[in-house]
């Protein structure tokens, strides 16, 4: 029976390491695009905007916009059972670097105990007059 | 004889786990970089234009050069035995947002299944005057 | 005993499989983001920048300022015993294309035996007034 049990150590050791991948739709099922992949342990999450859902705008403030960015994309994570603190890697776009501190006050409240690497990019303009966009990896802890 | 076979486990384990790389070269030598790197079955693929290989240059109309671009990208993908399908993480990055929808109904098309997560990004300008380039991962279902 | 070692088999997967995190910090406690951060065999790097350490500016000379964001970039990688060689994707930003050749002949010394795949984006304008900004993903070879 031991014997056996060793025939399929390399079936399951494949099967530990290959990853089984889930989707996350977007809301809008129009768009090309999946909200979230999840493959094995590994979360990537696609571009989000700061939109106020009731103009479908982003809002007046910057900061606010920020904090409808980061929540939105906290609530895509959370889907997938991760918070802000599983990202490794981000990448914030930006219409305007002058933002940029403005954004680092809004985006240090995300975390809990840790930060992910990140690139902050200028962009010329961004979907939907947008400030920011994010986009980026999570691995599960 | 099962014992010894089980003091083998944690180096079965690492080569498991232990992700191989092969690269796909670039057809120009010249060029520093590869058009895709392949580690365990993550696959890393190099940002693609939409060339046409008669002129050098982006064809007149924009659909037919995101058609060019995905062709091209995912010809590349097809080194590593994967398909567009595969792929989990995209940017796009766009000279001319305006292009939005042209894009996404060619793009669409690329893809049998599913699609991966997408940031759509615009960028001032881009190499050889084209309007898109496209860059991704993908993992091996 | 052999029977109780095989119980312990999917446990010993998980933890071969699950990436353990390591976490490089910034040199400023203040910026939100870790310069690096290394799950499993997999290191995620911070976007960087050429900054002269002595006027906190980017140098007049764009060779000098690409060897100075490549040599910071190397360093970075170092830290968590990895190489130029390691990495798998970069994406750099550039403030103006014309440099595409000024940043190759530079970027090619970083490596000796392969290159990662690469988007080269244009960019508006980058953080300090600097010409390119670089961000990767590597693997432990």
């Amino acid at each position: 029976m031991l014997v056996r049990s060793m025939i399929w150590l390399p079936v399951l050791l494949t099967l530990g390491c290959t990853a089984a991948r889930r989707d996350f739709p977007s809301d809008n099922p129009e768009l090309p695009f999946n909200k979230a992949v999840l493959v094995g342990d590994t979360l990537y999450v696609s571009g989000h905007l700061g939109i106020d859902a009731e103009t479908g705008k982003p809002p007046a403030d910057a900061a606010i916009e920020a904090r409808m960015m980061l929540d939105a994309f906290a609530a895509t994570m959370a889907r997938a059972n991760m918070t802000m603190d599983d990202l490794v890697q981000v990448q914030v776009s930006c219409s305007d670097l002058s933002l940029y501190k403005t954004f680092n006050d809004v985006y240090r409240q995300s975390f809990e105990e840790t930060f992910p690497t990140r690139a902050f990019l200028a962009a010329p303009t961004l979907l939907k007059g947008c400030r920011y966009e994010i986009i980026g990896i999570a691995v599960q802890r």
